[in-house]
């Protein structure tokens, strides 16, 4: 997917929701168990639901890995599903990865050629031959982390080096290896004063922001500070929308949240 | 696998080499081609083989995961077949993995409780909360990325931060979450002079070392500097063994070059 097409998208359905897909088989509802892939099942349900309200879709990779072969083979099901159902949202695997070159174009092939994901998740420790092989892929996308959400953010991506942040030094180093057009970067949204330095470093990259819901970012903060000339958010919510009922009716829970989030996305658009 | 036990079997077996598996289907043998799973046809013959001169072996998801599920189903054999085999062998999923706390408990379950590996390693960047859920399991080990041993290791490892380098703020931290009888570091070889800097910091964990043979390291200058009381190295070689023929003697080949490095072990011991 391009870049224009994907602000296209949004402008178009005045959302930049993504969907975060963490299936957990201990907090799916119950009835779905009797399914025959009650971990697809439920996926299925969420992106049909919440599809109307967002313009992407973010399967995890380790809540499918973590149930081995049944939960890869419903990982791809579901990506196929999302593809042939929902051509025009964006589906990122977030998958974190970064390993040293060869290891890498293995990766980029397996979620770029394969899956044909638009975009997978990249840790940047192990620096340029560890990302670059993503870039290399045309209309794919290479979504860097650089200030995450969590807590454990502080361990490292804050310490002070060239007279700033780390994860500063990682966004303006990054930036340099790729374009506008097939980079973006995991911001998160706890931290949404911080986005006002992040902007000033890479003012026109997609940012993909984790950290909203659940985690507790402020939707409206994080626009503040975030949205540019062409939106330039993708903001991510799983548990918050996906769990928001474990009953029978989670589906249309799940609806209702994700519309909740896109009204209000609207209105700062 | 504990760390006496691992001791043990090194001192016994007179070897710290370690085996990565890096089956890639278009550098192994054409002959396996034929065979209903080649890459674990491949991965069986390379561990029987050089089963005798190593005491780990270390499979690269990457290689498996880019052949989807039939990838995910030879790297379950494999690992399956490791452990039935070679139960004395310590097993290291090199996946690099690492996210937000309930993210990497999954992987952390994965890993451990269903293949049953020994060992994972992990990327440090997220902090404290992403590399925690692997340290929660008895008598599993988790490794870190510290130094690694490609070229873009410089990019953001090398940064100064307060006074020092990060790669040596990144071994301090994280010593300090787990000890040395469930965490090691990764340190690549090809900076051999460097790991003195290393040992200063931690100096009796174990380092998992790449970058011995097809990167360029010498075994001769990473033993020099990174051997302890406990031997305290795992030097791993992936390419310059498993692909040492590509031929019908492939298994021999490799077995050829494994004991060809556990002999030079030896005699550093």
């Amino acid at each position: 997917m391009t870049r224009a097409e994907l602000i296209k998208e949004i402008r178009s359905k005045k959302t930049f929701l993504c969907v975060g897909l963490d299936p957990d088989i201990e907090k799916i509802p119950k009835h779905l168990l009797e399914e025959e892939d009650p971990i697809f099942e439920f996926c299925r349900h969420i992106v049909d639901a919440t599809a109307p309200f967002c313009i992407a879709f973010k399967p995890n990779t380790a809540f499918y890995e973590a149930y081995g072969l049944s939960g890869i083979t419903s990982l791809e099901k579901t990506i196929k599903y999302i593809k042939q159902n929902y051509p025009s949202h964006f589906l990122i695997a977030d998958a974190k990865r970064g390993d040293i070159g060869n290891t890498s174009s293995m990766y980029a092939k397996a979620f770029f050629n394969r899956l044909h994901a638009d975009a997978i998740t990249v840790a940047p420790y192990m620096g340029k031959d560890s990302v670059k092989p993503f870039l290399d892929f045309e209309n794919k996308w290479t979504i860097v982390l650089a200030l995450t959400s969590n807590e454990g953010s502080n361990d490292f991506q804050m310490l002070q080096t060239k007279g700033t942040e780390l994860y500063k030094e990682v966004l303006k180093t990054i930036a340099s290896w790729g374009t506008e057009n097939n980079l973006m970067f995991v911001v998160g949204a706890t931290k949404a004063d911080m986005i006002d330095d992040v902007r000033a470093i890479v003012p026109n990259h997609f940012l993909l922001v984790p950290g909203v819901g659940a985690q507790g970012g402020s939707l409206g903060e994080v626009c503040k500070h975030g949205l540019n000339k062409d939106v330039g958010l993708i903001i991510n919510l799983s548990r918050s929308i996906i769990y928001a009922s474990n009953n029978e009716d989670f589906a249309e829970a799940a609806a209702a949240e994700a519309q909740k989030i896109a009204l209000e996305m609207a209105t700062y658009l």
